[in-house]
């Protein structure tokens, strides 16, 4: 099958204006681009329509609400990503930004990393009018009250007008997806008091405590938040600039792992300890499943003019079925349009027009 | 009893020079002055010879080995630490680090936070020469391989030069008290790729990795840690920041607790549950010994030409009792001359000298 060529057992554009189309770059993934398309072919039964871009002769044969494009040529784990998606134009996650900017779909997963989705949305799909930089916002499976956490790895080095549009990005994603109603933003620092934090941090604090003074109606602002504070439920959603957030993101995932890994253990040092396992298996699997990683989906790409969603590369299919049915809606709920209007409404966004590519481009990790 | 006078029931300086002493300021301690005196009671127990700086009245009468100074005067929640120990030379801390500068006390522990224990140590007990900032380390409890991670508090804002310190200090530490043969340092970062991270990551990176092939023998270094890399034993020590390092700690603290409060959860949710956690508990209790930060100790405070310590404000006096004898065990193991010699033999201290106040103390947080 020729790069470009399409094949489909259905019409990938539903009649159905409820349905939103899925964009999915299968290059990347851990487990290889056939992984990624049997987590869409779990997506589709479940209702959703995809196009995937990956090598063909390993995405299967079509199945119904799936389509696939031969896009064989993976930048997935290109160093300069902005670079590369300049450099190739026919690599996979471009061409699904593309079919994204296009409007043949109308949001985009990406297994293969925040750098190539990155690069080739704000290329392709392009930024959000006055919004300065995307952001990549998790809502984290706190049990019982979900944490929204951003940035969790787009931005290694951000100013504070970047962190204040991510109070406001991720305000947004709160009251939207999780209905929280004016949701209370914390900034993540060494400290609660005031006057902690890096420069950075302090500047941004400045900045989100005179707006709020000044009764914004999209959120409360809380102040600062320290990492222990992050589940304990003072706020609904934590900023915090990507380099931050990517560690504080991997180091939750890791402890959850360890310490679930060491009550598993200790289920299987002994008889004793097996039988005990066994009786507390049921209580703990639904913990075990609701702090999941996969059944999250990963991680919302926030400030394009179109809803992206960044799985972790090892994932499985499970985990990459949740990130297109997450996509999908989000698209259909309208992610984008709220935050839009969000910020639109508190004056928070850039009043001069933001060229879509050049300088910020130069920032992407 | 006069601020200042002492009272004691055995000489505070053993004749034993194997015992060091070990000054500790009482005020500040979320629980009060008494838990750390009842703290420090059961060190003494164990051999520890300890200095309590705080309000008299409250740290009960004289015990063996525990000389009590009478000083009511805390700074431990003043916002501004360096300009607190100019203005009050009379608070706890103040005292307390004088002790040790004038040796009457070989260590200092520090119930009243951060802040105040190193600008009364840089105030005092002053810098090891060509040390340009003290760092707070802290042996992780990871299960079966404890890993050294710093800066987790001291410094919320660094330079190249002072991350790149901060790797032979915590290769000294990691080396000399949990015997660590040539540790493996890595550096915190959103990346594992040598090109990820903050500008300043990427200066260390430089650095580091061009130190490590002029063959160092201090440590070896193993590149950029994520996130989800800090517990998996990649590397002995991991370097960042002390903004990042203190989110990090306490984001980690507060995972391990959320977790096993659901499993604890889990175990008395049902009978069935319930008999599933009692046939656990032996299992699960030696865990949660281990991880547990008040078993620890706390931080050691590295680059003083004493060692100190800062427990938790939130610890009670099981926690206190053993940054006590961690302190003890320190000065006795001389980590401040092993530090200093390591980086003398790599070349790693700063030529000019350093004052030991002025500038350095603006960026107190």
């Amino acid at each position: 099958m020729a790069s470009g060529a399409s094949s489909s057992s259905s019409p990938a554009r539903p009649s159905d204006p409820d349905v939103a189309v899925v964009a999915v770059d299968c290059n990347g993934a851990d487990l290889g681009p056939a992984e990624v398309a049997a987590g869409a072919a779990i997506a589709a039964e479940q209702g959703a329509r995809v196009i995937l871009f990956g090598p063909a002769g390993e995405l299967g044969g079509p199945r119904p609400g799936v389509e696939v494009v031969d896009a064989p040529v993976s930048i997935a784990k290109n160093r300069d990503p902005a670079s590369a998606v300049r450099a190739y134009p026919d690599a996979s996650i471009v061409q699904a930004a593309r079919a994204v900017a296009g409007d043949r779909a109308q949001a985009l997963v990406c297994a293969g990393g925040t750098g190539a989705a990155l690069a080739a949305g704000l290329f392709n799909i392009k930024r959000i009018r006055g919004i300065y930089r995307p952001a990549l916002a998790i809502p984290l499976p706190v049990p019982g009250r979900p944490v929204t956490l951003l940035d969790v790895g787009a931005n290694a080095v951000v100013r504070r007008e970047h962190l204040v549009q991510f109070a406001f990005m991720g305000a947004a994603l709160s009251s939207t997806v999780l209905g929280v109603e004016r949701p209370r933003v914390g900034l993540l620092s060494n400290g609660e008091e005031e006057g902690r934090g890096s420069p950075l941090v302090l500047e941004a604090h400045a900045e989100l405590a005179q707006r709020t003074s000044a009764s914004i109606d999209a959120f409360e602002f809380v102040g600062n938040v320290e990492g222990g504070d992050v589940m304990s439920g003072v706020a609904d959603v934590v900023v915090t600039d990507g380099f931050t957030g990517n560690i504080a993101l991997k180091l939750m995932e890791a402890v959850s792992q360890t310490i679930l890994a060491a009550v598993r253990d200790a289920a299987t040092s002994s008889t004793r300890g097996k039988l005990g396992g066994a009786l507390l298996r049921g209580a703990l699997g639904g913990f075990r499943a609701e702090i999941d990683p996969e059944r999250q989906g990963g991680a919302y790409l926030l400030g394009l003019r179109r809803l992206g969603v960044v799985p972790h590369g090892r994932f499985s299919r499970t985990g990459f079925a949740q990130a297109i049915l997450r996509a999908e809606r989000g698209a259909r709920e309208d992610i984008v349009g709220q935050t839009e209007r969000a910020l639109a409404r508190a004056g928070a966004l850039r009043e001069a027009p933001v060229s879509a590519s050049g300088a910020s481009l130069r920032d992407i990790e």
